[in-house]
């Protein structure tokens, strides 16, 4: 018997598309690529006036598949089905849900890992160097291919939410709405500091061999392991690892100290295990890279209201109380320079224990406001449509 | 021409001392060595009473050789030379400070990198489990050979903490107040995981070579200084990170995305190099693990407060406003416990913009609340010198 997907409050099977961008494809660091392909799933419909379609970007590890199932028998859906679907805060029966693999990244996007047809080996680290910049400018082509003037919204959390402001500031006429979430307009010393040690992890695995342990059919695992171990204990809080695992053994003695592995070790290395085993060493390096370059404001000067002065949309700014990769305290300083900026900003602390996580996480506040806000984005699509029609 | 150390409130050159103990040493975890060595320094002259010792306790990387030069041409003092010296809050005018390197360690004491005399090579991995228990036991020994029946204080900062909390349980008798410093009771899951993550750095590493690296003439550099840098990290706060490096590049252009290397990613690989020279990776996983396995409530059930009822000790309890990796909420439960086990326990939240660190650092506040109190107890103990000529 098939599964009931619309009871689950799925869009139930995707199948993923594909676009190919041919040409020179000029890059923020100067170089080029022959063309390019991005892979991408979309969710829902697009209405009759192209006037509801939502952006949704992707942050460090994820991939276009960000809701449904790919076949009957996954046993998880895409990365964000918390917040995609009929009747989910990105409702799917009104919205049309557009969601790319980024340029660079490992999963049937363009990247490190694709073959190079000049050479017959994969890119590796050959491959150029990408930017948030970059991505708007690729996605903007999908936007093009779909036939989308402009979104009602780009959302994303974390990097995702990065691009959704570098769209509002390089595609102003474009963006109805960026929807920021978890994110900062640019890295700490401290954010940098820790995705620094995630790439010295991988590059000196021996099995990284420069790069190219494609061509060798080797993978850095042990690095590509340890850099998700650094970057997964960041995205959780100490109050939420002290909630979940404690001191708790999975084996050994405290009291004679033999033999111990606290469960946190054990989660840790499997986590990290097997994320190394379904990622790119070079797209890890790549996106760490973009994450450390990106810097909106860098290109007013440093000044943050006269870069957001170039936006047209309104924004919707979410954060987390317990997230110390990008606190509140980051979202804070997005909403301060927002409204010097003279715009329409709306922003929620959402109260949460999972630190920089929640924003994957079905917290009931966080999708509330989300939803709430993107319902009276689907309702203006709509008022919009029926105007067009 | 000679430098004048007492000018400049050092103790001049010392010269590290050594104690043979000889016999079965047993420890925790079941396993016992035959005899072993600490390396120590004295600052300051033992009273007739021998009533004005103090004993201080190292952290995770650190040394007998707390303050002091070891020759005229040495550039840095010892570790914490900022407290300890004549009229600092360590008065070696009035008190006599004992400071040796823990057994485990890799600076003198007998540690994974000392020859056992079995094999003829380095103990390496064999090298038994060592806990804060063990250490406490084995400077008691050094104390019974320095003719030092009671410390006038046990001091420590960090894992040195966690020494002087177990030293006011196990050998209440022997301690007049135990001062801690950037301590917790025990370690969080976030702890646990960050050394986890280090452990695995240096075991994954090629040269690591099981632990036998020594035999091989090797050293597991890249495992060991990712592993420092990873600590290191955790050392520093967010914001004294941003005020010392921000975004400043060493090299590179951000506009371009090219060649970029930020301040703190330079900074950083030197400190993991530097450290990786000097230090023995089995003695770090040894130290990781002792600092994992400490917890004093743990005997009592996981009763803190039954814990500490055995100590006779007075407490200062000292925390730091910006210390994420034994946060000040980690010092209030210590606190806390005193006060419900009756104990006398003075306390104070220092504002520090520079995280764990600062506890090795001359800052006002810090230096002069720990001056304050080691004063009356160097006074009590001239008192108590008094009384007994």
């Amino acid at each position: 018997m098939a599964r009931d997907f619309a009871h689950e409050g799925s869009v139930g099977i995707v199948t993923p598309q594909r676009l190919r961008v041919p040409g020179e494809f000029g890059l923020q660091c100067g170089e080029s690529l022959d063309g390019f392909e991005l892979v991408f799933e979309t969710y829902g419909q697009l209405n009759a006036a192209r006037s509801n379609a939502v952006l949704v970007c992707h942050a460090l590890s994820g991939s276009h598949h960000a809701a449904g199932y790919h076949a009957e028998a996954d046993a998880k859906p895409g990365w964000w089905d918390a917040c995609i679907g009929p009747g989910k805060a990105l409702d799917t029966d009104r919205l049309f849900v557009v969601s790319p693999n980024n340029l660079g990244g490992c999963h049937g996007s363009t990247g490190p890992a694709t073959v190079d047809p000049a050479t017959g080996e994969a890119f590796g680290p050959a491959f150029p160097a990408v930017t948030v910049k970059d991505w708007v400018r690729s996605q903007a082509l999908l936007a093009d291919h779909l036939g989308i003037e402009r979104f009602a919204a780009v959302v994303g959390g974390s990097l995702g939410g990065m691009q959704a402001l570098q769209w509002a500031i390089d595609e102003p006429a474009r963006v109805g709405a960026a929807v920021l979430i978890a994110s900062a307009a640019k890295l700490s010393a401290q954010n940098i500091a820790f995705n620094e040690i995630a790439r010295q992890a991988i590059t000196s695995d021996p099995n990284y061999l420069a790069g190219r342990f494609r061509s060798a059919d080797a993978n850095p695992e042990q690095g590509l392991g340890l850099a998700r171990m650094i970057g997964h204990v960041t995205y959780l809080s100490d109050s939420g690892m002290g909630q979940k695992f404690g001191r708790e053994l999975k084996s050994g003695n405290l009291s004679t100290a033999r033999g111990v592995e606290f469960q946190v070790e054990s989660y840790l290395r499997h986590q990290g295990r097997s994320f190394a085993r379904r990622f790119d060493a070079n797209t890890y390096l790549l996106m760490t890279r973009a994450l450390d370059l990106f810097d909106p404001a860098g290109e007013c000067g440093g000044d943050l209201v006269a870069a957001l002065r170039r936006a047209q949309s309104d924004f919707l700014v979410l954060s987390f109380s317990t997230d110390w990769r990008f606190s509140a305290a980051r979202s804070k300083e997005i909403v301060d320079a927002l409204i010097a900026a003279g715009k329409n900003v709306v922003s929620a602390v959402i109260d949460s224990a999972h630190g920089h996580d929640s924003f994957l996480l079905p917290l009931p506040r966080y999708v509330g406001v989300l939803k709430a806000y993107m319902d009276r984005l689907a309702a203006a699509a709509e008022a919009g449509s029926a105007d067009a029609s």
